[in-house]
């Protein structure tokens, strides 16, 4: 990761402010021959997009997206691919008092402090608003990804709203796509559904947490001893909004386990080794097992509030802020499809790292 | 973070396996002129070093740094810098049975199936061992700040083994150096003992979490939107052998907080802005506040233990594997000087690269 | 330089084709506070713009650049800028032809062959007009600059066209804005146009050789051994379209030379060494002494070209070509506002290293 | 290339002094299960050795390379490799005059002002020793291109001396490894021979020029637009210590000629595209055609030579140097086979890169 850059070889550079004219993507490495047009791309937005229910910002963006270069009668050319987002609802006269206020729990001031100028216009390059080019990017390594492991599949889902956990024997992968949460546990959905309307009435927000599983990724991805998958993984997470925590298999948990408990025996299957459990989350050594890969984050709540919190001026003047406006009550939300997207764009940089090391030679087992 | 390098500008590149002739770093683009020799980095090696007590491995590494190059009459030059340190207790014939049989939950069959040849040797590149060239390397960040933050301080200390938590109500800084798990909380330290003598004998190993605190880190590190101070700081931990999770400030956790609870008001004091808690972690939109900075992450137990696991030998038979040899019962013990190094680089890595952005200038409150 | 991105803090990823929609420069890494908008960036443009004499291809395009990000009430930010030029002549029929036969001496082929796939409509990603988004990205590095460097200057000027040379005696600063060759030598310009317009009546093209002068550039720039400032400019030099040689100081010439002709002798002035000579080029073990920094580099002719050239197609069968449409006659000239561009950016992009590393602190003589 | 690395996948750090206790390079993301060992990269250090005849520093270096780390039971795992080359014959006693006294011509002075403090002896770090450390990194990327590639050729040979050059016509392969100077032209070795005599007896230095011809290097391989491969090719060259300037395939030459002269045209020969000639030098659009890559690259003359030049003291005091010691009358000498390494690091690079991001896919022709 340079400074607005992710990736060794498949790099992206995100671009854009909340309320400038556009936002958007540099896409550099990304192999050629691979189907690609502006809808595949759209599909992926439209689950991130703010406004499709009351969860949300009710702000309305269209967020479509625009293939201005790198793609030739339909397919990659192996150059630079730019995406590029009209920014088109700025309500800039809503953002009137955080210009001169900083929102307590938000970037406002150290943008402030770092650079003495910032765009404070919906929090500008810091507004979640810049994940949409995050996720277009992902469109672009899932399409290569598609291409080059055709088995992968990348699912993120809530697991955790304010203090409500799902119950993982409820897990139901069909839940997913039925709830506003991304959840596959529907009795959360509900619980949580209560619970945020009681916040948003207030003026408040909630955290949240959400889980990424990774199915068919190939064995042998990820750099020891630095570019480990695991270590992308968690900083790719860990650079989207509002992330504080980041954990592979266990996590934080691990730090309860002993080795008898924590150790996934092994065994021999017919198409290669099979894991009694997965506590690694997929990962060992930094390089995936072939097992599914497991990654959880906790999103801090919007700092954006209706409750009114002391701060300061930039004059240095005490004071209160309320954060009128449209924002999002629980920014997790729309962290879902983030997951997914900053996990592609990892998985495949790893892949491309993986070949043109090692050529995707495998030492045999059997 | 590339391959086997961290950094942006202060760029460490270590190298070498446990049973080596030798392992190291090379450390690129330290500021010349700081006062360093390597009795210096010998005190943070030592502390590290194996052998020092009965919770660590027994094996005996004298873990004497040498510095080859880019330090001349006492101060580093500006090039690069070498360090190195010699194995000398390698007892291969403890690993003959590792050569054939992979220890699960450990790298050891990652590592074959992705390169098709490893060092099983004490685990060759992927052994803990590697972590004696980080605090080396730690020690050139850690005496760059000294002279560039004369008030920075970058401490770690255990909080949890297995189950077992501290209580932050018997806090003590002072009690750190005083018992064997650099733990602040002097009867944790008494149960852990018990815990991990218990384990010991039963060939069994413990997870654990550590802390890191920060103090004194300037108002303005950090480079949004993905050279983040957090996401490198996670980055930093998470590639650290055996760490499944990370977290700033709350963490995990902050997906419990509503917004009001988790915005960390702000006043203004005699010398700039002051928050009334620090639920961030010191840390803003990837951006360092003043605050205390804190992360805290979890390290599995050590794979290689006396209990016996299922596994499969590299032909893919059936078997059962104790790793007899010297390991360490809670690894996560000597994460704690490793912890340290780790954050000296970064932050040192992200001082230079904001002064080399924005030269250092601030904006200005009150 | 990555792939497609060039720089280590000052960042620049250009994007697009010749015929796409749009093509740009990505910028990361700009300080802040920087005066910057588009009219500024403009006049860098309109300088490289075709279609200005006849010395030049006799596409029309407006090259209007927009700034898209990173600027906000007229200062830059310290976050990405994104710049964008829309195409908006693109006379597609023109190259009906190149799309199944490659010319010679042109990448047409060799992109094929890499990638199996390319935008054959106008040269797509290989053509001349991807360097318009160098020099936008070059005036953003000028404007920095400016503010950070007071009394630089930064000027390209051609110094041979096809066998013509310029007479070093009649060397005129001001000249040089006053002929369409950017040319120092008022009588060359008189000579190159007679030669221009004959091999341009004849369907032929010819090469050129431009020259760097860099006053101003302060002292301890460049960070040898590898990221050298005489090798960062070479690159960047080398990596604008169709240059084939690089020189600094008396480049090619220095094998001709003895140690006793080479050595700049130094003497004291009164703000510090002066030389009485500069055969080094400004630049001795990869960083700046002060002195003028001399680049030069050759660009082979236009390889689009009336003449008939003997080819083949992409199924193989021998054929010629003659290129119609509009090309340069002599697209060294174009060269002379890229070549300043490129030099702006490595310029600013080792002044922020060095800050960074050194914190600007120099040795002292005297 | 960073501050002290070069290569985007396959990267090499060097790092020593002359008169350090040792120098060396740290070798990153080789291949795994490449054969390799200290003699066969020894050979290609004997190559560049001092001592070996009157034309090169009569320094005496044993220049025995040991491998530290990344290869197990004689073949490459993957992981980092690290050579180690040990300083024997330091006469610190020989420079203590450069201490005080900046060489003209050389980098005392530079160094001095950027970091402000520089390790004189022997010129440190700016040493040509450095390039030591570049031929044995060289030889592992030699190691995996045989491998990888077994038709390749990588050879460097001198083409001038002073104002001497070879005479094309004369041009015999088997002569390179006949002479000292690594001529395909015997009757050139005998004039070389003669002059430098002569310069060396009066205390004088020569400049030089070195050609490298790569065959058999595959099609395909670069990275437009910025990871080009002339462009890392003429930062490789320019790289090394003393290098002034570095043209591919015409070079500067391309200046005067015609595109009707340049246009390599193209037949179909059975295994593919033939050219009728090599104007090119192997590279179109920076991604190589199949053909020899010829670059070419000039040396100044050795900066310490015992003619007095006039200088100042660091106190800045007017003065004469001559610069005893046992230097090269001709540092281009040594440059040939440090060429050889820097083009084999390349060509590796570039073909990992490649195969990362195309898969070694080509678009077909016939």
């Amino acid at each position: 990761m340079s400074i607005n850059t992710y990736g060794h070889l498949f790099r992206v550079t995100t671009w854009g402010e909340s309320h400038g004219p556009a936002l958007g993507a540099t896409v550099d490495g990304c192999p050629p021959g691979i189907p690609l047009d502006a809808a595949q791309l759209q599909q992926w937005l439209d689950r991130r997009k703010p406004g499709q229910n009351r969860y949300t910002t009710q702000r309305r963006e269209a967020d479509e997206v625009e293939i201005l270069s790198g793609v030739f009668e339909g397919v990659t050319t192996g150059t630079p691919i730019q995406l590029m987002i009209r920014n088109t609802d700025q309500r800039s006269k809503d953002y009137g008092e955080i210009a001169e206020t900083f929102r307590p729990g938000h970037a406002d001031i150290t943008y402030w402090q770092k650079y003495g100028i910032r765009d404070y216009r919906g929090g500008g390059r810091s507004s979640a608003r810049e994940t949409a080019a995050r996720v277009a990017a992902g469109g672009v390594a899932r399409a290569a990804l598609a291409a080059l492991v055709p088995g992968l599949s990348l699912r993120a889902y809530m697991v955790q709203i304010g203090p409500h956990r799902i119950d993982r024997d409820r897990f139901d992968w069909d839940e997913v796509e039925r709830n506003p949460f991304w959840t596959p546990d529907a009795q959360a959905a509900e619980v949580w559904a209560g619970y945020l309307d009681d916040l948003r009435k207030s003026g408040n927000s909630a955290g949240a947490a959400v889980e990424l599983c990774l199915s068919g990724v190939p064995v042998g991805l990820g750099a020891p001893v630095y570019g480990k998958l695991d270590t992308d993984l968690a900083a790719a997470m860990m650079s989207i909004n509002a992330v504080k925590g980041v954990e592979i298999g266990e996590g934080m948990n691990a730090a309860a386990l002993t080795g008898e408990d924590n150790a996934d025996e092994i065994s021999m299957g017919p198409d290669g080794p099979v894991y009694g459990s997965n506590r690694s989350g997929g990962i060992l050594g930094g390089i995936s097992t072939g097992q599914d890969i497991v990654v959880r984050f906790a999103v801090k709540p919007t700092s954006s509030i209706l409750k009114p919190r002391a701060t300061i001026t930039k004059g240095g003047a005490p004071t209160e802020i309320i954060t009128k406006g449209r924002h999002d009550p629980c920014v997790g939300i729309r962290a879902v499809p983030v997951a997914e997207a900053m996990a592609a764009a990892v998985i495949l940089d790893h892949l491309l790292l993986d070949r043109g090391q090692t050529g995707g030679v495998r030492g045999r087992i059997g």
